[in-house]
């Protein structure tokens, strides 16, 4: 069933019912060091930790699941060089759908294997936004497969909403304000709705990279302005803003936060040091928007998204 | 005050209500698709998120907090190039202890830094035994500090045990197995001790570097082999076994088994790609001689200690 308007609370709530089988109750973890660093109380929420290491697999799971028998049968389709592409091919392994998955030729070999892991069916093509919607289409055409847009679509961001859900029921105190990051949005709108029906102060801070800060540009004018030539470390934010994320985003989140890739990748490392544990360049965002913030959220409880973790480790962004 | 001899099941309890609450209870996690690969169901305890990012820091927390008042008031000293050192300086502070730490100029800066960062004082020499050896000596000379070795210690290897402990306490099965590390000993001769008291049915199993097998050869023989000329990249492991958790380890552990360091690297690999979390060398060697041996283990419960997680981030063995 396809959903036709913005998420409800209890939308939600049967979302996360319907996915809870098939998805991990990610931990929530603290850093003295860094809390000391920041001069606030952080709590990370792990989704680096999630299937397919990254909170996508909530959406899709919830959107494979949502689909109707007959849907089910034709199989899904969609185009991504990274989390989304292995969130769509481990989601329909749980119906045994048929999952093809345009790829760029550009995309790592590890991110195809991932996929090919999932049983999905790997398609690539030219690394340029027309090549892949246009080998989509084709295999659309051909194969009749459903196509899952990676977040604009109500279905998946209910899914993305269920892990702030999680994150104010886990913990103790109900947390001044959330950071994720913010690439197509979907992410950072079901956040912005889970605080809204879910907490009674929480604000929800969305945090891009300054090398495509298409939604700051999209929040700050009021006008979805799309991104047109992206240059950041953070991969996983260079797509545009979509319009239904953006419509939630302007409605409940409070601010945008930018960060340049030196600091990105200065709070990717200060994690992985000192943390122990590997997020991807996306997933530091919130951490350098905070370290870059220290004043604005001093003392606050301050919960962040780690949005996942899947990373090159031949190629990793320190020296 | 000095452990004269084998720590027993209720000096370790006692040094774990002792040092409790200065490190942390470490997570334990697990892997379904490590499983699957493997054929076992593997308990992974987590002491690379331990204080320090090292099981030392239980040994060398108890060490410190065992000193008289005289002795805190001489500080301490130790040599060592990597997790220990960091160990010692934070145990010392607990008690406001000056903390002399001698380290080869080889070490790298971040772990020099570390030391500092506890509030170590650092005392650079060149890399051989010999000099660091000697060194050591001229501190403990001038200063009067107590020496505080790495694992030859009753007091050390009664802090390591309260690894072993924890897991058994809170694990929902008994573990069939333990797999730990072995370098100078520490942590497999107190995990034994803890297995023993502990458990009515748990082995104990050491694994080693081929290219520092003393241990192994040590374990077979029944003499005490120092090691020469260490090859491997497992940093931790290159030190020889001493002659207390020797005895601990022939009285109680059932065997020692072998990895390359392609296998060991290989393991790395796999835990920081599928686990997302960071382990050092040292840390992947259990894995790698579980994966090499997976006949032996088959269908059981295993329990695998990861020793630690300080690596240099500019210099990983990925390729």
């Amino acid at each position: 069933m396809q959903l036709k308007e913005t998420p409800s609370g209890q939308a939600i709530s049967v979302t996360h019912e319907r996915i809870k089988p098939y998805i991990h109750r990610t931990p929530i973890l603290t850093n003295t060091y860094i809390d000391q660093l920041a001069g606030c109380n952080i709590h990370f929420k792990c989704e680096n930790f999630q299937k397919v290491g990254a909170f996508k697999a909530r959406g899709g799971v919830n959107a494979i699941l949502s689909l109707s028998e007959e849907e089910v049968k034709r199989g899904v389709a969609t185009h991504s060089s990274g989390n989304h592409a292995q969130a769509v091919a481990y989601a329909a392994g749980i119906v045994a759908a048929k999952a093809y998955i345009v790829m760029p030729e550009s995309a790592t070999a590890i991110k195809k294997a991932a996929v090919e892991d999932y049983g999905g069916e790997v398609i690539t093509c030219d690394s340029s936004l027309e090549a892949r919607e246009l080998t989509l289409q084709r295999v659309v055409e051909k194969t009749g497969a459903v196509f899952l847009h990676p977040y604009n679509d109500y279905r998946v961001i209910a899914g993305q909403a269920t892990c702030a859900k999680e994150l104010l029921e886990d913990l103790e105190m109900t947390p001044d304000v959330i950071l994720t990051p913010v690439g197509g949005g979907g992410l950072l709108s079901g956040t912005a709705l889970s605080a809204h029906y879910f907490s009674d102060h929480t604000k929800v801070i969305g945090t891009e990279p300054e090398g495509a800060d298409d939604a700051w540009r999209s929040f700050t004018t009021g006008q979805l302005i799309p991104q047109t030539a992206p240059d950041t470390i953070a991969d996983g934010l260079r797509t545009s803003l979509g319009e239904k994320p953006f419509g939630i985003i302007q409605k409940h989140v409070s601010d945008i936060l930018l960060v340049n890739d030196k600091e990105i990748v200065s709070a990717m490392r200060l994690v992985w040091e000192r943390m122990k544990i590997i997020i991807e360049p996306s997933c530091a965002v919130p951490v350098a928007a905070l370290l870059k913030n220290r004043d604005r959220f001093a003392g606050q409880h301050v919960a962040i998204v780690f949005s996942g973790g899947n990373v090159d480790l031949t190629n990793l962004p320190f020296n």
